[in-house]
């Protein structure tokens, strides 16, 4: 489609980078923030996009480049959803429409696309650690420079931010923190640290009450020696408890707030003081998630973010798709997890922070004492896993592929060791599109490859990821993995119920000719596009939907050997260590060892785009798949 | 040697179970404890073992398996260290002197050996997670069986372990957290939490200005009704200020203490009345580590553990070896980064936690300014290290390789992704010996290859560990993990200073025969070994050192191919993924193609023992190695 120009408004149109924003004066704020959100409501309007977390930081963006040195200052985004005002106002204003488009710009902070991007990111809660690096990087340089860190509420509640603040609050380094408080992750906050900032900043009484208790305390004073002393001591003590962020005092943080996160006055007037206050400060902004966007205000998750145009007032989607679409892979697993339960009582569910994502909501409303969010607590979801398993419940942990990464070590020493029958969901595996390099789910079967005690599974179609959790829920002898990528399924008639899967097992789809491709997952429907096309024009290829990395069809891959000259292995992940790798693992010393070919990601980083035009970026397509059969083809015709 | 039989005291004597301490009397536990850590001391001064921890929670183990009905009550040890008290009261008394030994109780708490384990453990910081997930599946079950997790205040520090109190205070669960705090990790526990509780526990004024504040606010609410409310609210407000554990209680934990956790009665006392409080709480227990030891209690880092006999009352040793040993690896890498340090004033070296057994501490000790102990803190030293890196210094980030794993994703997110040049020296890579599984480092070299931007390698001797530490510090092209094991160098005499290694090339140590040995790190020199043994056999293999996994010397491996019949490889590490599979993936295709055997550590869990007892079982030594080549010679005779 062809995109209308957005035309900033007249503050913006001339703000080319921070320096332009510091000629205005502070009264004229206000209107930069106004035509910042504007600008951003327009672009996602038609281009979509995240935008409720950059929208509720417009007024925190402002101030922050305001006042600060950028990019000799250093600003980190946690997350980075929200940085598009960042974005716009650090000379990408006029490239922001490429934003998460194949070749554009990256929709988080990068260091290779800008110097005021000083660490890249897309997962969340490193902000703090990476900024205390920096801020001792800067110490060792006898620098000057500040460096600040804004980190949403829900990804306060990762244990690396905790583990940051820790060590921050020990080192006692100039660091500011700008907790930005919106009590949502993308799906509503949760957890104790959520009810504690939200007792903060709903306190009605309370600075009412710190007026009433200084009062008191001065009448203590005037009464006498006695009690003049006990009443300084108490002073000491009334002042902590009076003072809000107690948690964050406790870390060695000094507490600034809770203040309002929408008043670009308040925010500059803030930071400006702040400058001048070393060590380790933080300070707690409210705001509103989608602020200045009606529709955005009103539901939260839903606008977290947009990919397709909709109207900038009414929130409607421009372009709505009537036609019947084949169901997502993540709505399969979360009715069948239903089903399942329905069924079986043992059967629980966990998501770290990503109820709607996962697709965990039907479960949470259907069953809400067996599905959990944890929050923002990838390790602590499958260690909680592992104790609902060690108590003999049958725990489905629901994540990421990308994200399951944070949990590795809680994979291999509270599953695996123990052998715990806990089913991992993984979502996203492979890769992800528009969120770019830090959410490919690139190296799931690598790393659970190599740990004992797994099955690593991946359903070729909805129907057999349907089975293989049911299989998986009977199963108690080891963990299982099921991988399943973004996006729809095949659309494919499912049968009512579930079937067993033969563990290990994987099938025929095609015989013919001497090249036969083995595929894992999803993968095999490209395969079997790919196949159809080389027939018509008079190739023939066999094709075997392997299904499992681990344990891996040895005895189909052995009649495979002796039947055809040639394997090509497809996968939706790193080539290295990956199914492909299994296959000639399991070949490299057996007498009937054919060649293999590894079809799968390179070992690059591989940008954004859509999933279609990165997969045929890395040659993961139909076509892709017919090239190497040619290629292959050619290299044993040189051969004979 | 001969080992002389211990003799148990005349209570403990009789305890087969917690069954048969809940027969004494309260008054009779003062003993039982005197019982239990002479009982420690002895088998530990005779048979090694870590002890430091369990002497610091005799009283505390009595008092819990006095108060909870063990098994059915759920009790968890966090890293599990502090276990061997549990293990003697829970009918592993007379096996104890295995402890940690081949074939023999594991030195943790371990499902598989005892339904008083009631969750596997090594790594810190799991338990309060874990905890979470049973009493989850308690209230499932609707039981009224109570949890409680032993966690230490270093172990606190780590994220996993403030995931789970987040989501402990939000689900409001029956759980009891005991924080055994003795300021001590294996070294000085550092952060800002220590420093928090320290003040807790040192507040000498407390007691005193508690009492004197509510005198005062007695005076207050009988001084007429406008004032006896706002002493109402204040009341509240200074309870708060008052009460130590601020922190614990913004997350949701009601808290109690501090208490002595040496006084046995107190402790049991207070788990009795803690039984009746619902919901999330947390028992402060003050302890000290190596209680009841002297000279543990004055050197607690080295009283660690001992993996030698001791006289029980000197502590001193009582076969000291006199014969000059190998420098161990971590001491290698020690030295190396103070003379790197010394001409490279980039350089910066960051531990979680491990100064002592990674051997930072001579950094720490000439630049402390340079050198970060960062706590138990896996996730954030990385993350930290990519700050130091993204601002210009040279970080060497030195950790085991099974805490590395706790890391992956930082080191995929924040290192990789963006091509920082940070240095991974990864010590405790492959079989450790008697820690057992859950400290083994078997999956660093599946796991890091897979990653982009990564070289991955490692030395044969120490001084190939010296020159990778040197070009790794010169090279910023991306991140370079160098792995390195447990225990001993090889005693070589090392040249003066450091050469460059280059980067992706191994060595040819020697030609011969049909059969290739290519060998990645120290298992080169069981290679040399069985070699020299061979060709007295009249046996002649070629060796090839590798040195690097990743990028792979696939000229030398053409070479190879050309020249040889038959290629085994060999690592320290699982089979699966790694070295031996990088090889097999290279050749996979290629039509220089040899049948590829891959040697390395089979897929299943390999228990505790000695690294020589381990690495003779998984066939990993020069006997292993020397039946290999005649299996694969067999095999060839048999084809041709």
């Amino acid at each position: 489609m062809e995109f209308e120009e957005i035309t900033p408004g007249p503050l913006l149109a001339n703000i080319d980078s921070p320096a332009d924003l510091k000629k205005l004066n502070p009264e004229q704020l206000v209107e930069v923030c106004d035509e910042l959100r504007d600008f951003i409501i327009d672009t996602v309007s038609i281009h979509g996009g995240h935008f409720g977390a950059s929208l509720g930081v417009v007024e925190m963006t402002v101030a922050l480049h305001y006042v600060y040195d950028t990019p000799r200052d250093l600003l980190l985004w946690d997350v980075g959803h929200q940085a598009y005002g960042h974005k716009i106002l650090t000379g990408r204003r006029d490239n922001f429409h490429t934003n998460r488009r194949y070749g554009g710009l990256s929709g988080f902070p990068k260091r290779s696309e800008s110097e005021y991007d000083t660490f890249g990111v897309g997962h969340s809660s490193t902000s703090i650690s990476a900024a205390l690096g920096m801020a001792v990087a800067r110490d060792l340089d006898q620098s000057d420079k500040k460096v600040a860190a804004v980190i949403g509420d829900g990804a306060m509640t990762a244990g690396l931010a905790f583990e940051a603040m820790n060590n921050a609050g020990a080192l006692n380094s100039d660091i500011l923190v700008i907790l930005n408080d919106n009590c949502m992750s993308i799906d509503p906050n949760v957890g104790a640290l959520k009810e504690y900032l939200t007792e903060i900043t709903t306190s009605k009484t309370f600075n009412k009450l710190r007026d009433e208790i200084y009062d008191m305390l001065g009448h203590f004073k005037s009464a006498g020696e006695k009690m003049r002393k006990v009443a300084s001591r108490l002073e000491k003590a009334v002042t902590t408890a009076i003072t809000p962020g107690g948690l964050f005092q406790a870390l060695g943080f000094k507490y600034y707030g809770p203040v309002d996160g929408h008043n670009v006055d308040t925010m500059r007037r803030y930071l400006e003081d702040l400058k001048d206050i070393p060590g380790p400060k933080l300070l707690h902004a409210v705001t509103v998630k989608g602020k200045g966007f009606a529709p955005a205000e009103r539901e939260q998750t839903k606008w977290h973010a947009q990919s397709s145009p909709f109207d900038k007032i009414t929130g409607k989607s421009l372009n709505p798709d009537k036609t019947a679409q084949p169901p997502k892979y993540q709505h399969v697993f979360g009715e069948a997890i239903v089903e399942l339960a329905d069924e079986n009582e043992n059967i629980v569910g966990i998501t770290p922070a990503m109820p709607s994502g996962s697709s965990l909501w039907p479960m949470m409303n259907k069953y809400p004492d067996r599905a959990f969010d944890v929050g923002i607590a990838e390790q602590h979801s499958i260690t909680f896993a592992a104790g609902l398993a060690a108590e003999g419940k049958k725990a489905f942990a629901a994540i990421y592929s990308t994200f399951l990464q944070r949990a590795y070590d809680q994979v291999i020493h509270d599953i695996a060791i123990q052998r715990l029958p806990v089913v991992f969901c993984i979502d996203r595996a492979g890769l992800v599109g528009a969120d770019g390099p830090t959410h490919h789910g690139l190296y799931d079967i690598s790393y659970l490859r190599s740990a004992p005690n797994m099955v690593v599974s991946s359903p070729l179609n909805e129907q057999e990821l349907r089975d293989m959790m049911y299989t998986a829920s009977t199963y108690d002898d080891a963990a299982w993995a099921i991988r399943y990528p973004r996006g729809r399924a095949t659309g494919m008639a499912c049968r009512e119920g579930f079937q067993p899967v033969k563990i290990g097992r994987g099938e025929c789809l095609r015989e013919g000719g001497d090249i036969a491709i083995l595929s894992f997952g999803p993968m095999g429907n490209y395969v079997i596009e790919a196949a159809d096309d080389l027939s018509e024009d008079g190739i023939e290829v066999g094709h075997f939907n392997m299904r499992f990395a681990k344990p891996l069809d040895v005895e189909l891959i052995e009649q495979v050997c002796n039947r055809y000259e040639h394997i090509v292995t497809i996968e939706d992940g790193t080539k290295i260590g990956g199914f492909g790798s299994a296959v000639a693992e399991n070949l490299s010393d057996k007498p009937y060892q054919i060649p293999v070919t590894i079809m799968g990601v390179p070992d690059r980083i591989v940008e954004h785009g859509t999933q279609e035009e990165l997969h045929r970026e890395v040659g993961l397509d139909p076509e892709g798949i017919k090239a190497k059969v040619h290629e292959v083809l050619k290299m044993h015709s040189l051969k004979t």
